[in-house]
């Protein structure tokens, strides 16, 4: 079954509801985390941008896999794995955790879930993770059960998601804060849902945690959805730049550290907690990061898609270079995302794009998020 | 950049030659270790599944990373992260050798090269094989490091490959034994060849550790192939598989043990070698596994593409799935690779395999490889 050109294989996962994306019509698939990931519904990206800026979209975000950390030790491996001091974390509460090695460059920055004081889920981005945490357990001969459940999370974004939701897992989703979770029934089992998402309008994340019960959970949310114009849609390009919404594998590989890409705010560098990478983190913050993220505003007509970046100059010194790229209707400009050498990083400052077109697309640096 | 569908982006890393690639036609790409490989190129997997059969094909397989691993405790890490017993193995040498976790389920099963007695690559199979690496290397506070050289491997495979190899490398390629690899000059530099490849026919694979020079060796090759009828090519899923040549995330994952997949002469069992999941192993080894991996020969015309593996039944009981299965033009039937259930694996064992058209094809087991 090759759909829409990506050669399809078992070891490229489907998800228990790629049956009902291509029943919608998917047009196309990306690959996380060794997971299909749909990634074009609407006509255009553009015509998906404003509507979930104005509706609601039921989302496959399944590849956002679950480390599942667990046992006596499960909380001090968690901490050792992030710069952030997760001690305050009550259970029922996410975090947004960057993952850094011993030289502080990220591995991946996931979402944890504080299940239990000796239970947590780490929501992944696109590196095995699960890998990792099973070395540093089986390195350290620590006390934790390590593996990946079946959970397939289906996101509901956009402005309408909270009375969707509503509808159907009942009033007490209303209760449940940003960045917070608590357990609903469906069909009779327990679910986790949690206040959040990959995108600006935000929304719900419903973790899944039966397979068997995937078609009828999209079957139940595409049914309560119709009043609220739901479609099926994903994360959304010209949405996750303008909020600045960062993507590891693009903004960030194992190259960067959290402080260039403005984590700084995640990162304990008082010395009160014990984790890997802390004394090279902390090196980088006495003598300065060297480049930092910052948003692009350029012009020429709506850009190329970014499949390579694209080279930032300041004259003819390369600063840096756009990673994500797009155009941004609201904006009437194109938007980027680069790294940007110190000394050349400050909002206003002129720069010109050289896009794969070919084109010198004249523009400016920005703080992110975009507005 | 969309290419044929799967929607790119910089966190689906192109290779050095993709440029080359695109150039000669690639029809589709695969995702393998967050990089592309090429999918298809002939008209059909038959035409390319016979030219690789009879002429020379030039692969592009940067996708297979190296996890470098080296210092004074390397060759100590690398044992712990395998069954295999590696202390014969000389420097220039191959190895395959199987990772596992301390379940003895699979990680990943790389082919292991080593530079020096204290410096390893391992060349992978799609998993991040250099976090489970680095955090067993951070957990035990090894004294090595552990990183991802640019390394991209160009591979040369089909009965003429030495040929043109010597053409260009000279007449020292034809000393380089099976699974042994030499140092040959290319443009001023120095650089690892070894004999191999993922291809029943076999050949050579150049490890390319200067990405500058990608295309002037993709050119160098391709103009030297011109005699022999060279032609771009990729992994050829009715080769492999009549080969009997396994695939990681296909035929084999972490539910998977090294024993249930023919690989018990790469496990040293006796308890002479160290390594994590050597008990689980022994436990394993000692009650019998309780599956195997068998040939599947089925009929009922040239089956579909295999996206989601497909039940094999021995009447109404399903004791396996076939998880690649393509049309064997020279066989004249339909072949697979299955892991069977204990008291249905012989040879000969009549099945029944239902593949996503609906159809019920009959069919037999038989040891492999095919032929």
């Amino acid at each position: 079954m090759s759909t829409s050109g990506l050669n399809m294989s078992r070891r490229i996962r489907r998800t228990p509801y790629t049956d009902r994306v291509e029943q919608v019509g998917v047009r196309g698939f990306s690959v996380v985390n060794h997971m299909l990931l749909p990634k074009a519904f609407q006509p255009t990206v553009e015509e998906d941008y404003w509507h979930l800026r104005s509706h609601v979209q039921i989302w496959d975000v399944s590849c956002q896999r679950q480390v599942q950390i667990q046992g006596p030790h499960a909380a001090r491996l968690v901490q050792w794995m992030t710069p952030r001091d997760i001690r305050k974390c009550a259970v029922g509460q996410c975090m947004y955790v960057p993952i850094v090695d011993d030289q502080a460059g990220l591995l991946n920055d996931p979402v944890m879930l504080k299940l239990a004081e000796d239970r947590f889920w780490l929501s992944i981005a696109d590196s095995d993770l699960l890998l990792y945490a099973k070395g540093l357990a089986i390195g350290a001969g620590m006390d934790v059960r390590v593996d990946e459940p079946d959970v397939n999370t289906l996101a509901v974004q956009g402005p309408k998601a909270e009375d969707l939701m509503v509808d159907v897992f009942g009033p007490g989703i209303r209760e449940v804060r940003f960045f917070r979770f608590g357990w609903f029934d469906f069909a009779g089992t327990r679910q986790l849902i949690a206040r959040g998402g990959y995108s600006k309008p935000g929304g719900f994340e419903i973790y899944l945690d039966d397979r068997a019960l995937a078609e009828r959970l999209w079957d139940t949310v595409w049914a309560a959805g119709q009043k609220y114009q739901i479609t099926p849609g994903c994360p959304n390009i010209i949405d996750r730049v303008e909020a600045g919404l960062l993507s590891y594998g693009n903004e960030m590989t194992r190259e960067n550290n959290p402080l260039e890409i403005s984590l700084a705010k995640y990162c304990s560098l008082d010395g009160s907690v014990d984790y890997i990478g802390r004394a090279a983190l902390q090196a980088i913050a006495a003598r300065g990061v060297q480049r930092e993220i910052r948003g692009v505003l350029f012009d020429g007509g709506p850009c190329p898609p970014c499949a390579k970046p694209w080279p930032v100059m300041v004259g003819t010194h390369k600063v840096g270079q756009v990673t994500t790229g797009i155009w941004s209707p609201r904006l009437e400009r194109n938007i980027g995302l680069s790294l940007i050498e110190r000394g050349f990083w400050d909002p206003g400052q002129p720069v010109e794009v050289l896009t794969v077109d070919g084109l010198v697309r004249p523009g400016e640096l920005c703080a992110l998020p975009f507005d």
